[in-house]
C-alpha cells in the first residue's frame, strides 16, 4: 500500500478540509459526530442483520453488497477520524495503548507457546 | 507520529495475532464483528448522551472521561480493523474512494474559492 | 385510546401472524431481532443527529419528519415486541419491575415533597 | 395480564413522574432520549454479540442472563415511552398504522391460504 495519499493523517486532513469548504464544521460537535458514527455502524450492521454466520462470511461475493460494505466501512472510519480530530485524540496511539492493556488483562494461554 | 509501531497495518496484525493466540478467531464472523463494532460505537455515544453541545466540546477536560473516550475510540477502531481483515477490505482505500465520490456529489460552493 | 385493536398484546399477535404468513419466522432468532431493533433505534437517531437540542424539540412541526419519526418509533416497538415474544418476556412486567428497582436506587429528593 | 398497573399509559405516566421528581426532565430533549434509546438497544445487542443463532435461542435458560435481558428490554421500552411522551406520539397507533402499511406493501403469499 502506497503511503500517499492513503495514510490516516492525510485522509483526516482531507475530511477536515471537505467539511470546512462546505461550512459543515458548525455541525461537528463531538456529540453529533459520535451520533453519526453510531448511525453508520448500524448501517453496516443492517447489511448483516438477517444473515446466518455462514452467509455473513460470504458477503463480499456479491459485487453490489461488497460495494455497500466498503461504503459503510468508509463512513464509520470517516466519522471516527473527524471525532478524533475535534477531540485531539490520536486513534492509533489509543489503539496501541489498548492492545498493551489487553495483553496484560487477557494473558495468552501457556499451551499456545509449546 | 512515528510510523512504527503505530501504523494501521501493524496494529491490524497485532489484533489478529492477539485473537489467534486466545483462540478467539472462531467468534470473529463478519456478523459478530459488526455487532461488536456497533456496540462499541454506542458505548462512545453513552458518554455524550445527556451532554449539551457545549459540554460535549469540553469532554476531554476531565482526565477520567478523556481516558474513557480514548478507550472507546480504540475499541471502535479495533473492531473496524478486525472486520476489514476478515472481509479483506482496505479501510484507507475505501475511505479515499468515498471522499472522491463525495467531492463529486457535494461540490464545494463557488463563493468559498474567492 | 380504545383498548381494541390498539393494545400491546393484540399488536404483538398481529406481528407474529404477519411474520408467519410470510415464512419470516425462520429469520427471527433473538440475535437477529436484537440486531434489527438496534438498527431501527439508530434510524430514529439519524433523524436527530445534526439537530441542536432546540431543533430536536420542534421535530414534529414538519409533517414529513413527523411521519418519519412515527414510522421509526413503530419499527423499534415492532422488533421489541417480536423479541419479547420469541424470548417469552413480558415487556410491561419487565418495565414495571425496573421502575420499582429505580425508585429504590434513586430516591426522590426530600425537598420535592415540601 | 392485569391491566393495572401494567398498561402502557400508566407506565408512561410513572416514568414521567419519576423523571420530574428528580428534576431530570431538563435532560429529556428528543435528541437525548433517542440517543439513550439507541444506547440501551446496543446493550441488549451486547448480550448476543458472540452467540451463535442456536445459543441466542437459549439465552433465557441462564437466570442471570435472563434477568439482564429483561432489564435491557425494560430500558429500551422506558426510553421509547419517554420519547413518545415528549414528542406526543402514540406508539400503539404508530405501530398499528405501520402494520397496516406493511400488509399492503408485502402481501402474504397466496399459497398460504390453501
Amino acid at each position: 500500500m502506497n503511503d500517499r495519499p492513503l495514510d490516516l493523517l492525510a485522509l483526516q486532513r482531507r475530511l477536515a478540509d471537505f467539511a470546512a469548504a462546505r461550512d459543515w464544521r458548525q455541525y461537528h460537535t463531538p456529540k453529533n459526530l459520535v451520533a453519526a458514527l453510531s448511525v453508520e455502524a448500524s448501517e453496516l450492521l443492517e447489511i448483516f442483520q438477517w444473515s446466518t454466520p455462514e452467509e455473513s462470511a460470504r458477503v463480499m461475493d456479491d459485487p453490489g453488497t461488497a460495494h455497500r460494505v466498503r461504503d459503510e466501512v468508509a463512513d464509520v472510519l470517516a466519522y471516527l477520524l473527524q471525532l478524533c480530530e475535534v477531540l485531539d485524540v490520536d486513534p492509533l496511539a489509543a489503539l496501541a495503548a489498548k492492545i498493551d492493556r489487553n495483553e496484560l488483562r487477557f494473558p495468552a494461554p501457556k499451551a499456545r507457546e509449546d
